[in-house]
């Protein structure tokens, strides 16, 4: 399952909206096959680990299947792969998890458990569910997870008074960002943040650490959103962000533009819940796992505000900017310390000469 | 030499304003004795070696001596340990580094080539060093090692609008932080903050990390220097920075108040370099090694911006204050990216729930 586990992970930059599979095939203690779910549309790992063995003439009836996620039982955009498994003899098949997906949702499990095979449910159950953390919050709780980064000074400042902000983060950093992007199924900004930095807000490949040996034809775009509430990003604007061939979602309060060809408009009636909506919406409607928040202090107090930060991810520079720089965050109005936002680090390492520090919400909030 | 390095460590809680030392002596690949240098006034570290090794009987004649420091040849508080060494006919002396102090610096080396022994210089000098950067800061550089502490939540806020900050950081940073101060020679604050905590600025046994297995019995109080301008803390107020026992140094413009039983007065004529001179004074007049600072953001400034820190210490807290709150710092200023102040760091590490990490100057900046 540690093999599988390892498989699956093979899958997370490409998989959205699918989830990150693995699947290992052994019999009296020898590799027989495996296989990993790359991409939407293509084989889920239990279908490539099948027919990586007919591929090389290897009988896989008796043999013990082990994979990170419940074999399908649904014809989706393939066929379902606990039936493959039961039309192969496999005798017993190991699962770390079930699938949330009501599609599935124990159904792969029991036509297995009917057509004679041993089925074990639970092995390394916890880490197999880190591998999807934004297939689960889509499915489960019916939103994105809301991944917020920021780049900020030693002293909390994402720029000057006078608003010059390039760079405070190091080229190491923002390279980073790059794979935390690719990683993502949409990176999510504002149109002042666009306007202003007239970004374009794609994986840029030759941007990727050169440590990561990712397959840069494999790359998968994210998603763009784009939270525009008062039109600001005319389709006819001279704007990076149109020159990419990726997706863009604009979030707007009603149907100023009709979606073209460069952008789909996706309506939010205007409510104090519009940012939650939004992302229902996004999960539900979109298939969106998880997005990768870039903007600007306003916005980011606003999504901490509406509890909607299931991640905060610091890279904070070696630099001191001083007390009349721009805070990151907007104004909170706390008047007791106990009313402060509580998290709790997951993880904190430098990058290059920054420090990046992965914050999720305190238990004790 | 490593096992002497590790000997001088023992006295880094007692030896201010004297160096931390360790003297490892011995014959035939067999230790003698060794020794390390307590507190001011009592034995150096070859005296306590060679002291250990009379009280056992041991003859040390044609040994090797292994010492951190070089042996003073100099009448101080104790008698010249390079004679002590030359009268036990110890054979070969390898001493890390010279000590820069005018009445050594290289004297006693001397001494003991004249009188046949044979010495080596260097082993392991960078470790050495590290032992001891407020002792040679202030013999060196003529100012003490200037260590600035901040305690901070993840926006780089240190209170609420309303001047609310209790409290930011952890008890366990709390803990550490009293280390820091059983650490230094002096802890620096200022009127302000004296006044608005009713600070005592003193090291509290019971909140030492209990994983630290100080002798309180030989916890030696720190000297408290307070920078007060404006003559704010007058001796007949009921604070409790008088009902401590250690020295009060108060550092004042002009003699606003003689020299008392609570505290002395430390006159630095005004002037733009008045934080400078400060420090000079403190080194040359006080035998201040270090100062541990612990102010607030105004003063924290006035600092950065003379160039006085030599270490910046960030205990940063989980929590977010919002943009409104108080700042770490105060206004710079600046207009230019490339006017921030630049650091590098050296250490970051989790203590409780919080994240300490200590930064020293660029070396680009």
């Amino acid at each position: 399952m540690a093999m599988a586990l390892r498989l699956a992970k093979r899958g997370q930059y490409t998989s959205s909206p699918n989830p990150n599979v693995g699947c290992v095939i052994v019999k009296n203690g020898k590799l027989l096959c495996q296989g990993f779910h790359q991409q939407a549309g293509c084989g889920h790992a239990e279908a490539n680990a099948i027919a990586s063995a007919a591929a090389n003439n290897i009988d896989i009836s008796g043999a013990t299947c082990y994979v990170t996620l419940e074999p399908c039982s649904h014809f989706g955009r393939t066929p379902p792969c606990a039936q493959a498994l039961i039309d192969n003899h496999v005798a017993r098949v190991v699962v770390a998890m079930t699938d949330p997906n009501p599609q599935v949702a124990g159904q792969g499990l029991a036509s297995m458990r009917r057509a004679g095979i041993q089925v074990e449910l639970g092995l390394l159950e916890s880490q197999a569910r880190l591998l999807n953390p934004g297939f689960l919050s889509r499915i489960e709780r019916k939103r994105p997870l809301v991944r917020l980064k920021l780049a900020c000074s030693i002293d909390g400042k994402i720029g000057l008074a006078n608003g010059q902000s390039k760079w405070i983060s190091s080229v190491q950093s923002r390279s980073d960002v790059q794979l935390e992007r690719a990683k993502s199924s949409a990176i999510l900004s504002t149109a002042n943040t666009v306007l202003a930095d007239n970004a374009s807000l794609n994986v840029r490949g030759d941007e990727l650490p050169k440590s990561h040996c990712l397959d840069l034809n494999a790359l998968r775009q994210p998603t763009r959103i784009i939270v525009d509430r008062q039109n600001q990003l005319l389709p006819q604007a001279n704007l990076k962000l149109w020159n990419e061939e990726s997706q863009v979602l604009l979030l707007q309060d009603q149907p100023y533009q009709a979606s073209n060809s460069k952008a789909q408009t996706v309506c939010v009636p205007q409510s104090k819940t519009w940012l939650k909506d939004a992302m229902s919406l996004l999960a539900c409607e979109y298939e969106i796992n998880d997005v990768w928040v870039e903007a600007g202090g306003h916005f980011a107090s606003a999504l901490l505000q509406s509890n909607l930060v299931d991640q905060l991810i610091i890279y904070q520079a070696p630099i001191v900017l001083g007390g009349d720089g721009l805070s990151l965050f907007g104004a909170m109005g706390l008047d007791r310390m106990e009313q402060s936002f509580r998290w709790q680090c997951l993880e904190s390492r430098r990058i290059g000469p920054d420090i990046k520090t992965t914050y999720i919400p305190s238990l004790e909030a």
